[in-house]
């Protein structure tokens, strides 16, 4: 029953445009969800996709628009006139109308402006361009549902009928005072089922109104959606006036991304790349920390070519050269992972030693466990000195790493650094080099 | 402005609890968010917490109740009375209610379940009951809004009001037909600003309905959820009857728990362990991948060890060891990350050929770049005869690793073995292994 796009059917779809076949596509193209003609659009030739797009209903293009994937969004917007775009803007919320400008180049964006025939959109969205994208400036829309505070029930809903005009999605009727100012919240079923004569003061809630002001930024907007559980939030100017709201469905993709680069810097990925970028696209994401990988494999090359007597003494230490950097590497990415993460969901820790401590502590107990299974190994494997330089190394190398993997996400995170970058292989090439200095000092020190 | 817990407010919270100071609680607890409140519970003693609980609204105490940490509200449920905690639950939606019976046993359920008054609310959770945790039916609430096909909006209107009574967050009301299948949704939007006299028939939306079967997985749910861009959705049973609604809350909170799930998966740390779990916890959960990590170090130690006259001939060779195991395993990781990430979306890959194919067009491209900086670097470290040696591991090492991290995780994805596995030191092991043997035999060849 569900929607899957297959080759075959993106075949016809081709052949029906070809032939401008649009019995065909009415039937089987025009009926499908939005989301899913985005997709179909998503897979075709750019005019294509505009000999479809222009047959569809001008709600269905709006929606479609903001559903493209958007290199092809902003590939599809370039090919069209600047009279176009703004006939598209006008069908649009203000903050995807905006989103789409942001692509844009100052003079590109008024000639589009000026040709906008709606005058009050024109102005909103030209308002919006005017905050940082990664604000809740940035992220807010200009349509809401707003009642006065000195309203009856009767007046707010002949006033709400015309602003949700301009609404698509209800959530949250804001309650502001005579001067805009944002006091409360009111239910869309507390006004439902009262009296038109009954008065707003009466039925709006004025307690704990979660909200944010324009210059805020994405994250601590991400961070009260998740604590409180909203799905909307009112935003608030300079003045605690109410100029916008943010909605759950934008704050969704936020967090998907978010998740999405951690896990990509986590493994070592320096940037976000699609799906279906070019081969060359995706081997500059992942050169920079193969580079950096190697650049600290030669320095650990050079940590051993300086125990280089050792070695030919002892070649069995060279044994466990990769164990030891292996582990070291393992702890050091499990403690930052553990930071990084709360970090991301905005906990204060209490105090870095306490943080610390228990890094440290929970270092020492594995350590102890994986020191005294290494020794029977490297005795059997080896001598009893063998096992105890093996096993002593890696006591110390645990401990080390997990001081390290603690510190320098809380460090990075002091300096506004992305504390993600510390999980990738950052953290495991510098614990590399760390490790094999310890092992063969132990060494050393131990044969000596 | 906004609420911030401090450690001195907490003290004065306990003196004010031990003098039974309801007039300071009250000003200066009872006010906050119940979000607030609750984060002030999960870190009080139970029975202070118990103190406090009971003195809320209670609408407020089923709010409060839901955002207790897991492990506090389960401390806390089970220091109540069976009759308690029957209370307790018909405050609760029915989901919610659900959840909280999960963690008793079965008798104990039928205890509680006996006390509770409200016998239509008993029913509903025992039928949630029922349904495995992780599927639709394990997530959906019994609780929503509906109007049958053939009402007028004023009988529409007088039926919603009676049910708005238990149903606490509004989106979307379904249209059923007689027998109760799904054929539609209104927007409250429609029904706030037609005549009394208009029919559902007219005013409905019965395209392109996006629902889900009870049997559902829950990852089938995410992903409508997500591609749908959907605020909430509506549960069907077999015969396409309409029993329940699954809200975008809920759902946020288990992309969530995937999205950190796969990040400690990736990050070498086996089960989800609390910020404040003990100190034996997080070892437990961080062991397995550091034994497991141990235990591939030590067959690296028996590859080297077998290649011992090599490393006793040209000491050299052991300086690069770092280098290819570190190697091997970043490319690894990359690679499984991207397809992990792209299974986590649902994304089905045209062909497992497709995706090898490019991978190892990337893993050459790359491999190239760095073999022919690690030719120059090694050269001078040592012979060019080095030089070869080790830009040709690597450059073998990185392919081999694109591979293996490409098909691991497609692998494990296909005997329905969670793929996040493959992103943590499982394949960084895997290839520290097989890049060892690959350079010692590549070291072996060319200088014999």
């Amino acid at each position: 029953m569900r929607f899957e796009l297959t080759k075959e059917f993106l075949e016809q779809i081709r052949k029906a445009i070809q032939q401008s076949d649009l019995d065909w596509i009415d039937k089987n193209v025009f009926e499908l969800h939005y989301v899913d003609i985005a997709q179909i659009l998503d897979e075709l030739q750019n005019e294509e996709a505009k000999f479809i797009y222009f047959q569809l209903e001008e709600e269905v293009q709006a929606d479609v628009l903001m559903e493209l994937e958007e290199e092809v969004r902003d590939r599809f917007i370039k090919s069209l006139s600047k009279k176009e775009i703004a006939e598209q803007l006008e069908n649009l919320d203000s903050d995807d109308a905006a989103d789409i400008l942001y692509e844009l180049s100052d003079n590109e964006i008024h000639e589009v402006i000026s040709h906008m025939e709606d005058d009050e959109a024109a102005d909103d969205i030209v308002d919006l361009l005017n905050y940082d994208e990664d604000t809740a400036g940035g992220l807010m829309q200009k349509e809401f549902l707003f009642v006065q505070l000195h309203w009856k029930v009767g007046q707010a809903l002949s006033e709400i009928r015309e602003q949700a005009k301009d609404v698509e999605k209800v959530y949250t009727i804001y309650v502001v005072d005579s001067l805009n100012k944002l006091v409360g919240v009111l239910s869309l079923k507390a006004l439902f089922f009262s009296d038109p004569d009954d008065f707003i003061t009466d039925l709006y809630n004025g307690k704990n109104i979660i909200s944010v002001k324009v210059t805020d930024e994405q994250e601590e907007v991400i961070r009260l959606f998740d604590k409180y559980g909203l799905v909307s939030i009112p935003v608030l100017d300079y003045q605690d006036k109410l100029v916008g709201r943010i909605t759950i469905d934008d704050v969704v993709d936020i967090i998907r991304e978010e998740a999405d680069r951690d896990f990509q810097l986590a493994t070592g990925i320096s940037e976000k790349v699609e799906e279906n970028a070019s081969i060359f696209r995706i081997s500059r994401a992942r050169l920079p920390w193969l580079i950096i990988g190697m650049l600290g494999g030669t320095l650990g090359a050079k940590v051993i070519s300086s125990f280089e007597g050792s070695i030919s003494m002892i070649p069995a230490l060279a044994f466990f050269i990769p164990m030891i950097t292996a582990m070291g590497g393992n702890v050091g990415v499990q403690s930052s992972a553990i930071v990084v993460q709360s970090l991301a969901k905005g906990n204060q820790f209490k105090s870095v030693f306490a943080k610390l401590g228990k890094e440290v502590l929970v270092g020492l107990f594995n350590g102890l466990i994986c020191s005294s299974l290494i020794f029977g190994i490297a005795s059997v494997f080896g001598t009893i000195d063998l096992g105890i330089v093996v096993s002593l190394s890696l006591f110390v190398v645990i401990v080390f790493a997990a001081v390290m993997g603690t510190l320098i996400p809380l460090i990075l995170d002091k300096y506004d650094i992305d504390p993600a970058l510390a999980t990738g292989p950052f953290i495991t090439t510098l614990n590399d080099v760390l490790g094999l200095f310890i092992y063969f000092t132990i060494g050393m020190l131990i044969y000596s």
